[in-house]
């Protein structure tokens, strides 16, 4: 089942912070438990430092993106910076290319905007965030947005709903490629039920 | 109501990436929305480059924690660099002057620990991670650990579950301190319904 080994994350500047931080969270959380099934996620940035939207902090990652990157998985957040993203071929090329290496691709909110740039959302259902539809709409015509599923997966091809939702899309995707006991220790050791927190509260 | 303006966030070495970036989503998010009931919150770093629990980024943040450092809420998280902070005597000195300036103090996760360390949950109940209980019941035995509640408010400290709980307890503290209305905007623009996400699945 488990040929997902090296997953990797893009970041650049303006992206949004839970749409990076909750996938980071999930899969740094399941390399600890079980470090034979994948590796320590790596982060990509598009530059050495890029500044978080919305909030006063930047990050370091530990990769810069480049053409070369060879991923099983590659997570796409999204944020107000995927706007500049869709304007810069350069860096659409490069994308573009990790993409192609990857054997899954998965987005994040409007992470997904920059899939049906490069086209990889033609002719299919996905998702987006909910202020984001006449722009995916725009971008590609023949894409069927589809708000009713919290992620949408086309096998090599994920989307997900807004921000949150790329915590959700994390744990569907840990039990598809490494089965529900891992997913269920990662939930565990990150308290995460979401059918149950409605419950529990003070 | 809202007296809760600047909001802080502690960050140190080691910090678990979702308990800092949890509440910081939601109240950047918050005050996105709504920039005169709060302020930008600040991130604040034991160092002016920490690195994240089990990622491979560090962060830069927009203050350093000082003693001179005064809040209305101060958010502390957990993560693995709790343990090295409770032993660290500077460190803490300078951590509780920073919840003595503030109105109130919110913990998630292992940042229980800290408030444990420091006697903030003397004779109260309190909650924390799962694997944290014994060692919080060894800081302080007089502290009653409730593990059936998301968090626990004491009106000027509150504690949170593991992890993910500081989502809920952000949000917990949104509707408690700018209104309702706030808080359902947050939860949009995140598109965070827990007791909806579990229906929504692909």
């Amino acid at each position: 089942m488990s040929e997902i080994k090296k997953v990797g994350i893009l970041v650049f500047n303006d992206v949004e912070i839970l749409d990076y931080a909750g996938p980071l969270q999930v899969f740094s959380a399941a390399n600890y438990i079980d470090s034979d099934v994948l590796k320590s996620p790596i982060t990509i940035g598009t530059k050495s430092k890029v500044s978080v939207s919305k909030s006063k902090i930047s990050i370091t990652c530990n990769k810069r993106l480049s053409s070369r990157i060879k991923l099983d998985l590659f997570i796409i957040p999204g944020g107000f910076g995927t706007r500049s993203i869709l304007e810069d071929k350069k860096l659409l090329a490069k994308i573009d290319r990790v993409i192609i290496n990857a054997k899954v691709t998965a987005s994040v909110c409007t992470g997904s905007l920059i899939l049906a740039k490069l086209g990889y959302l033609s002719n299919k259902t996905a998702t987006t965030h909910f202020a984001a539809v006449d722009l995916m709409r725009r971008l590609d015509e023949t894409i069927t947005v589809d708000r009713t599923k919290r992620y949408i997966d086309h096998g090599d091809i994920i989307t997900a709903e807004g921000v949150s939702a790329g915590i959700d899309m994390s744990f569907y995707l840990l039990e598809k490629f490494y089965g529900k006991l891992l997913s269920d220790e990662v939930r565990k050791y990150i308290e995460y039920y979401p059918e149950a927190i409605e419950n529990s509260k003070t």
